[in-house]
């Protein structure tokens, strides 16, 4: 066992556990944890759920799908020791009164208890209550939230007052899971820990930001609840703006969750609010029509099963985004965002100033800018594009455009990539919130997001279409040509 | 044949055919430019020398040394069609008379001709001489001179003026063969092509830059040589101050000769100038001492073959050479050269500025700089070194420093390493003079070198003896220690 110094033995328990979100990701993530040796002997986990069963069902199902979700496939050894920290817990999250059952399974003392809501956030409420009756709350015990947390700033504040009653911010861990991504960490060493970069982060030396959250899936047989978010509350207020104001933070003072999160928060304080007056210059919805994907037809949005013809719910969004501080001023951060684009493609790409002149023109006439791309999606890396002079003997000098691995993807290669889902959960045990979106972040996040949905329903225009497998609207492509830029392709 | 649009057929007259540099560098370049289809079809290559020999002979001296200092062997198609350019011209250099047999060689009209020194400088003046009384002078030749020119201001003046009596600086080719390397060619590029360097290049970004040129060789039984000039007129005035230039020069306008030449210049004549009442504080002088090179036993420097016991002349030059300009006030440049040490090492090390402040300080007490490594010898790369995240799940973050290649010498693996002459002469060829010296350019070089051999010689202090195969005198440590920083190891 190492790195336990500092942790205690905790009850990790998943309301939720036979849901999808607990057999894809969590169970999973727990085991890597007690592979790697970071779970402390005594820690166990308590699944929560509805469904009546036994420890021994409970043990198969937790095997079943650990079976099929790590791919690296599993050790005996470990799988036992994980086996064994299991509890199974019935429990219908309604019932206050049943959570006394839970308060008997957990009656073990002395152990941090972290409570994960992998549920619908309109239950939250009620399994507070409940564990606040059966006197399951003190102050050392956490709770976990999954997304979506509202769908407006005021929704939002019904969710968070609810969990507030009974936890303080500090014992409060609200996922997004981009911010447990590899690459998401090696950002804040690339920018931090690098002076090559740290004295180039700002207005002097970047032109502009593009940050792309391609899904290639459509709504997955979600369409009623999909239909009420679109993907501005699905994607927008969270993940893309958990990560631009990660690229444009501040450096903060320290690492700790506060400093972190303070620096966030200026950010999207520093948004420029976009209304009723500026939406149209500022903003493309799309929805996805019939299309290809790969050569094979799918349907459009509209065309979906269990779909309202009528519905105006976008599947697309760009927005230019502007940072009204000292350090951004004139540096747009372009968004862009759909489902049923060409690829699962999710990036952040810098793109610094050109050189203000070319004395190599001769070679090559458009010297292309250099650019740092933070790959999030499908494959996790960090690249830098520089000019160099291809080696040989010529007459004329020779430059290529080149990439620079700074993941060192190829250095690291007998690693294997760490899940975000491992990272927040050792995360959670440890008690660093710095991974975690704290309150104000998330209401400050929606006060921006509601801006921007409340000028669209103003105006009443439908979405632009776009056929699926494309990269979304004409009208995309114009707003950041109208600046003389392009989307990467 | 490639790239010959603009290149008219050449007479490519070898003064001094027979000798070191012809053998090993001069004729193997040019097979290798004929390989390369840069050779104009009707240009020759004439050999001239004191030895009798007919052109038999001289085609099997040729094809012996190709033999010998091509490494990747001959293509005999090419071979027969280098062999065929050359003609072979017997010819006492002090004779100016028998220069007419040389114009009875080069009778045939319309050919750019270049004069190729490689002979010692002494004699350039009688080779012009001659020249000039054959009528084998026009505005369109070019002649190259090898260093070293002079060994002082005064002395290069003499042989610039006898050159220049015959032929204009726009016809005269100065080789300092660093300047044809190709990471000295691609850190043109780096420096010009990439906005990310363009925007740090300066007082604000670099701490300091280190210069340095180790040989492990000792004086190669020129003690007689050598124990004239000494490692600051051997390689300090010319290489070393080359490379300064270019690392430090402002971006020039263009790529023209002139433009490159006036940027190099004005960063000579910005060095601030060091004197007998500095000259303790910036520089160190060292003469080797019995020592071990790879376990073997090697003499001293007063001990090799031929010495004069009692010599006072360094073969070790550290220097902290300070250029007074707006752009590197207070970034110092330290310069090392020095024979007998522990390995052939040559390299560029500019180190950026530390981070003001460590935000990751548990996983990094000691956060390094970016430093971007310029190797010149053994072999020569580019590289970046910066800071990254180790990817893995642990408590704490861990990160590292890593090298990132930016000579791509993976990608161009298949490429064969371009000898500096090769493209010395491919330039002198195309009639373009930017990778060569200019006379202002010498000059200013040796008046600041000339003042720093003048106050040692004030002094009257001798050189700090180190051993052989270490890395200089003590005394080079502290230079550099004074101001806190270190060789790099």
């Amino acid at each position: 066992m190492k790195n336990l110094d500092s942790q205690s033995a905790s009850e990790i328990v998943l309301f939720g556990a036979l849901g999808d979100l607990s057999r894809r990701k969590l169970l999973p993530a727990l085991y890597q944890l007690d592979l790697a040796g970071l779970l402390h002997p005594q820690s166990r986990i308590v699944g929560v759920a509805r469904t009546d069963m036994d420890i021994k069902e409970f043990n198969d199902f937790v095997e079943t799908n650990l079976n099929e979700f790590v791919s690296e496939g599993l050790e005996s050894e470990v799988l036992d020791r994980f086996l064994s920290r299991l509890v199974y817990q019935q429990l219908d999250f309604s019932d206050s009164a049943a959570f006394k059952n839970l308060a008997q399974t957990l009656k073990q003392g002395h152990k941090t208890r972290i409570y994960y809501f992998s549920t619908p956030p309109a239950i939250y409420g009620a399994i507070c209550d409940g564990l606040n009756q059966a006197k399951l709350i003190t102050g050392n015990d956490r709770v976990v939230m999954e997304k979506p947390i509202g769908d407006s700033l005021e929704s939002s504040k019904v969710i968070n007052d609810q969990v507030s009653r009974f936890f303080k911010e500090n014992q409060i861990y609200r996922i997004d899971h981009y911010l447990g991504k590899e690459t998401v960490l090696n950002l804040l060493v690339l920018r931090f820990a690098n002076s090559l970069f740290t004295s180039n982060w700002d207005r002097n030396s970047i032109d502009h930001v593009q940050i792309t959250v391609a899904e290639s899936v459509g709504i997955e047989g979600r369409w009623g609840f999909y239909d009420e978010a679109g993907q501005m509350r699905d994607m927008v207020q969270n993940h893309l703006l958990q990560i631009l104001s990660l690229m444009a933070m501040e450096p903060p003072a320290d690492l700790s969750a506060d400093s972190i999160r303070d620096e966030k928060l200026k950010v999207l304080k520093a948004l420029r609010p976009i209304n009723h007056l500026n939406i149209k210059e500022k903003t493309v919805r799309g929805q996805y029509t019939d299309g290809y994907l790969n050569g094979v037809p799918v349907p459009g949005y509209l065309a979906e099963e269990g779909a309202n013809e009528k519905s105006s719910t976008e599947t697309f969004v760009a927005i230019k985004a502007e940072i009204d501080n000292w350090r951004w001023s004139g540096v747009p951060f372009y968004l862009r965002t759909g489902k049923r684009m060409p690829a699962k493609h999710s990036e952040i790409v810098v793109h610094f100033k050109e050189q203000p002149h070319n004395i190599f023109k001769d070679s090559y006439s458009d010297l292309p800018a250099n650019k740092l791309t933070i790959r999030l999606q499908p494959d996790e890396g960090v690249e830098l594009q520089m000019m160099n002079k291809i080696p040989g003997i010529a007459s004329q000098l020779k430059i290529h455009e080149n990439k620079l691995d700074l993941s060192f993807s190829q250095t690291y290669s007998d690693e294997r990539v760490i899940d975000a889902y491992e990272r927040l959960m050792l995360e959670i045990i440890n008690g660093n919130q710095s991974l975690f979106v704290r309150r104000d972040e998330v209401e400050q996040a929606w006060a921006w997001a509601d801006g921007i949905i409340e000028a669209w329903e103003s105006t009443q225009e439908k979405p632009k279409p776009y056929a699926a497998g494309s990269w979304g609207p004409v009208s995309s492509i114009s707003l950041i040509a109208r600046d003389d830029r392009q989307w990467v392709e």
